[in-house]
């Protein structure tokens, strides 16, 4: 048996989107798999450092290229818990990254409904552990209408 | 007479650009200027840095973002030698920047051709300096073809 599903892989990255969320950060949360090794891991911090490029997935490019000591991410997989937007798709297109896979689908700024150019060579799966990571997003915004 | 104009800006990037070509790096500079003011300079560090997401702009919006003590570039002018990526202008999007002023245009790769939004409050102009900005890019890529 295989423990090392993309369900298992989303868990962490949806335990790094719970981080954020107790930060009251936009809870999103994203890991750097390559042979079925965690080398990278991450959550949106865009309050805390004031900056609208620290996304989840902008932070965890750059700490798996840290870690392969090169930059481009060829047999590697992002998990995300929320769709990547246009910055973090363009991010990724860059990157080459074999593979993204990503939880929540997000209608509005997702890169799919913006039209954002993925590489040519970057396999996509969505709707893995959808309904948890998107109830953390939805929870987060309802609480703070109130 | 004003001397602070959109060429007298642009050649501040410009310069960004070229130390980016002496270091071997794709020769792209940026800087952002408030009320006339640079607040953050930067140059494309992408191979130094094994960084994707090192380009001129992206480095530009968190350092301007740090002088100001906040994440939003309002009232501030984005000035860069290359038509932003689609990753660059994704970031540009959610630092809602004021203006934006590019030398250059980049047919393949950039953010026009690909089509990613822009923040509907942000102006653009191009084509200032855009023989010089452009020639500096050919020369690098001309040569690395040698």
């Amino acid at each position: 048996m295989d423990i090392f599903t993309d369900e298992f892989f989303m868990q962490k990255a949806l335990h790094e989107a719970e981080v954020a969320y107790a930060k009251g950060e936009i809870p999103v949360g994203a890991v750097i798999v390559a042979g079925n090794q965690i080398i990278a891991k991450s959550h949106n911090l865009t309050e805390m450092l004031n900056d609208v490029t620290a996304h989840a997935e902008m932070q965890s490019i750059t700490a798996a290229a840290n870690f392969l000591g090169g930059k481009y991410l060829k047999n590697c997989t992002l998990y995300v818990t929320l769709e990547p937007c246009q910055m973090c798709a363009g991010a990724l297109y860059w990157s080459q990254i074999s593979k993204i896979v990503f939880g929540a689908s997000d209608e509005h700024r997702g890169y799919r409904a913006l039209g954002t150019k993925l590489h040519p060579k970057t396999e996509v799966i969505h709707g893995i552990l959808e309904q948890e990571c998107g109830d953390l997003v939805r929870k987060f915004f309802a609480e703070r209408r109130r």
